[in-house]
């Protein structure tokens, strides 16, 4: 009871913050008296902060305005990408406090240097906030592979070329480390920070190579029986269509990956193939224009059967797709207009966060873990 | 705190019972005397009856076995279809005790005869389940067609012909009347009473005309910001198919509903589709064959799309669906197979309660209610 309630006091410091304990004890239904003892304990971990003296507007002593920690503990979000790493971490307010990235192709590259490249990333990051008086709570890696439920094994992420592969096994993180989805920590962003008022039903889409989804239903990730939910990149758009990697054929990253649009285009490039294809579209490329006018029918498909088969209240853009959405949207919206009853049609929107998502729903998963159990938090995270 | 234990005391009995109060208390964590006073008020109200001293095997006194009665409410469900009318009574331990039917043509007839006919089959069955010493709670409409969500309006039933129809207008059951889509229905009735374990995580799959679909996640029904969850008819299966009611174009309605069947295998009827295929199709009949083995592949195409995006632990083919199985089940497997991750692919099941799903589901929904909060149970359903 008492672990749940310090949770009950964080949550209403952080939602509403700084708040007095009288206030902070008027939210949670408490008594004054209790709430003073909980975040006497908060503040002796260094979750809580006295931020002094206040003028209180009302009767009875002033009272001291209490706000989360900007010296407490620190959320470690990594991004495993297929052409970078990144690492970035926040304080309990959510703040960016440090960051890293390494640009880089990483098609192919065996797992083991590629996690120790981001040991090293998240090493300089851990040194940084430590510099800044914050302790790391924990790391969450983002990987842009099937990641099996309760498990930190990434079953398949085949435009890395990586099969079961244990980032624990590499990464100095010990236990407190976490490996989840891109596209599901994507999500997980949006929800938590990304809206205003952030949506609690939606589909969101996001792509580099292959392209993701992740259905939050009433708040919650829907993660599917397996950890697998979300493929919408293997939902069929034209069933005789080409051949995809999945062993099935027409699948929407066919029409919709980022090679497939190049190929569409008639482009090739090694670099960051999104910046390539927004530029010429900026620039009036016919082809490429016609390529993702193309990728957004395909996407208005797909998201069609989601919409029919889950109502979600908005579908949201994020990742690549955010930075392409001002010519995929058209023929998207076209069809998911043509395919889907006027009541139950959705709001599309283009995330705000763009392709920073996936890395901040990574940091921000180790922050809500801490706002969720605080009791749990000791200040030590493995060697990070 | 009190109607929560009468409920934690109900869900135990009906789920281990018959149970002395002592097995109870244990089931539960409470005192043998709290749960003696929640039982005594529950037999009082009708909703426990107690089976008579039984000899006990451990030390103590005898305790008396306790059984959900068979005598106190009857959940009443009833099911609008495009070719008939049926309503059933179940009582608190989902025995059906009353059932009636009515055959003939619905399409097209304005909801009001409908609906006093219903009402006639209501009050038929109010009477045989009064007789029976049982007080029916609430009466559950299941309706081939879009309910808004929290309400009783049905937005649209194409197949009806029908468009914002509220049946509590004429239907004589006053407040204690539930309105809902026979898809979801049918699925909750899976999740209650269809599998052994019933699966928790799942798409329910139905069709009569249209093609109905739910999904189950974690044992709660997905029913989408709306409402309008489960339009699987309405996912795209071929883009440019054949046009659609709905405005969409290549909907998997188009290719695995009903008339769409009789259509592809040449077929006219204005009896049961369902019976005539199934029984030209066990006679070898090469073109009800041919035209469901396309229907089952459009059914696994768009299932693929379910999968991926979903996870499910299993796809239920109920309704129409599961008596026309045997020649549906190949291609839609196939499909599944060739589009689905292995590790991802859901077992694919045919629902036992064949086309009684949505009417047991809807009778249930109504005993369901009583178990959760059998404080709101006063035992008059209006005039039924």
């Amino acid at each position: 009871m008492r672990r749940r309630n310090l949770s009950l006091v964080l949550h209403a410091v952080a939602a509403e913050g700084p708040l007095s304990r009288a206030a902070v004890a008027g939210r949670i239904g408490l008594t004054r008296a209790a709430v003073s003892s909980l975040v006497d304990e908060l503040v002796r971990a260094g979750l809580l902060m006295e931020l002094g003296r206040e003028q209180s507007g009302g009767v009875g002593r002033p009272g001291s305005a209490l706000s989360l920690s900007d010296r407490g503990p620190a959320g470690v979000g990594a991004e495993i990408g297929v052409d970078h790493l990144s690492v970035a971490a926040v304080d309990l307010r959510g703040k960016v406090r440090a960051r890293a990235t390494a640009e880089g192709d990483n098609r192919g590259r065996p797992p083991e240097p590629v996690l120790k490249e981001l040991g090293a990333l998240l090493r300089r990051v851990g040194e940084a906030v430590h510099g800044e008086g914050l302790r790391p709570a924990g790391v969450a890696v983002a990987v842009p592979g099937l990641v099996a439920r309760d498990t930190r094994t990434v079953v398949r992420a085949p435009n890395l070329g990586w099969w079961d592969v244990d980032p624990a096994a590499v990464l100095p993180c010990g236990p407190q480390l976490t490996v989840d989805n891109e596209a599901n920590l994507g999500a997980l962003a949006e929800l938590w920070i990304g809206g205003n008022p952030a949506p609690r039903d939606f589909v969101h889409v996001s792509a580099e190579i292959g392209i993701g989804a992740a259905v939050v239903v009433d708040g919650r990730l829907l993660r599917g029986a397996h950890g697998y939910a979300g493929e919408l990149g293997h939902v069929p758009v034209r069933p005789e269509g080409p051949r995809c990697a999945c062993g099935g054929r027409g699948c929407l990253e066919q029409y919709a990956g980022e090679e497939a649009v190049l190929r569409a285009a008639g482009l090739t490039t090694t670099g960051r193939p999104v910046r390539l294809l927004a530029d010429r579209a900026a620039a009036g490329d016919p082809d490429v224009l016609r390529a993702l006018r193309g990728a957004g029918a395909a996407l208005g498909i797909a998201l069609a059967g989601a919409v029919n088969l889950l109502d979600p209240r908005a579908v949201v853009l994020g990742g690549a797709l955010s930075r392409l959405s001002p010519w995929l949207l058209p023929s998207l919206e076209r069809e998911l207009s043509r395919r889907t009853a006027e009541a139950a049609r959705p709001t599309v929107t283009v995330s705000g966060l763009g392709s920073d998502g996936p890395l901040l729903g990574a940091a921000h998963s180790v922050i809500r873990a801490v706002l969720d159990d605080p009791a749990s938090y000791t200040g030590a995270a493995g060697e990070v």
